[in-house]
């Protein structure tokens, strides 16, 4: 299984992805598009996209982006994010832009852009920067 | 309304924590719980509660514990938060406390320590620490 | 007086930078260089660039980048940062470039990416992201 | 030598902080307290210690917290970290208490809470928390 396959199945098994409705966008090494539509079910209490599921897509953006550039066998976990919030997420799509800036043995950094789009304009909503720790042979935590 | 009814009120209009199955715990001025049941709708592709699901119920909780002691007609949105990810998000329950540092007038200090139980057990799972911005007479956004 | 011309007069008034030997590179709206020397005065135990050193420039970069879009009488402050240091700081110089990512009335949004500078090379040592408080009329605070 | 005389002889290698004029407070296995007395040397524009030094203080409160508790031959590097600056460093002295919240074998969570002294009070006025990494038999990494 390629790399980009690997990242297909895994997010296959992200129950939260799929109880939030996010769907992968593009992918490639190193960089994943997650993206949101919003609604009720993910609102906070303004009608704005909750800042929980905005980070929860940053958050999975980051770590396929990560997971893209390790060899089978090993895994990401995310070690710490922070996310900026700069605009409320509302519009037609939220899309959450994740790459990597510095891979490394063990720890990679990565950082997200989130976007929210409306008649056809992107405006940048959230930026999320990550550590995200690669992990070897440890029973349970298969990609 | 009193500050601990208005956040019970605005809790029940976040969709997104009725989506993720997240109840309100203990709540006082300044400090507020949020508890969440790990189960498949909300993993991560190792079975583990996703670390997204973990920061919207440590988000939301550092959001009431701050909403809870500004005058009614203010609302609290997030400007950011960081969360530290030290144990794998696995047990009973997942509970989430959230409580002010600091209180400002425009910008709150507020921390989530997150916590697994099992067995009558707790471990420290999360760290998250926030910057809470108040808004007074924004329009769309109200608790 | 310009904007510039406030950055490089406030620049001139942080005792910390001189005390650090930090000097200002390029500056632009909204974008600003700072440079700093590697030496045993600002290292720590293992003889790279102290952490703390390396996050002082990238703060005031984020600082003086933010200061240069905001109107004469507005000052700012940092709210908070995070940075993630991705390689031990070492070379012939050290230079943050610090750009406004998201200007805000209250609030701003700016990231500062640090480069080690040796034999004509660059390479990313750490990457700041932070949020920077436009503060208006408070009594002892002008830049 | 024991894990507190190594604290204190790492400190003492750290060039920074006697450039800054920070000295160790008390320590103890897990908590470490850095001291800064404010003068112009380390100030910003307005007069108050600048937030790179106060967050160099706090970097190294962690780190020492972290570092007295591994094995000797072990160091720490910071990875990451976040300061939330919560009011003016102003006072007769600065005082950062570092602690470790959760020790790991590769990644230790650690706190420091930073706070202004004035005529017998003190005042909390920065938070941070880090991301410590524990390095084994690297090259030019020791403690």
């Amino acid at each position: 299984m390629d790399s980009l396959e690997r990242v297909r199945t895994s997010f296959a098994k992200q129950g939260l992805m799929t109880t939030l409705g996010a769907k992968l966008g593009a992918i490639s090494p190193g960089a994943v598009e997650i993206i949101l539509i919003p609604s009720p079910a993910i609102s906070q209490q303004h009608g704005f996209v909750h800042a929980g599921a905005v980070s929860s897509i940053a958050d999975s953006a980051v770590g396929y982006a990560s997971l893209s550039l390790v060899p089978s066998g090993t895994s990401i976990l995310t070690a710490e994010f922070k996310i900026n919030l700069v605009a409320p997420a509302v519009g037609e799509r939220i899309i959450a832009r994740g790459r990597v800036i510095k891979p490394g043995r063990t720890l990679t950094l990565a950082q997200t852009d989130v976007f929210a789009q409306s008649k056809g304009q992107e405006k940048l909503i959230a930026v999320l920067t990550a550590t995200m720790m690669s992990i070897e042979g440890r029973e349970g935590i298969e990609d």
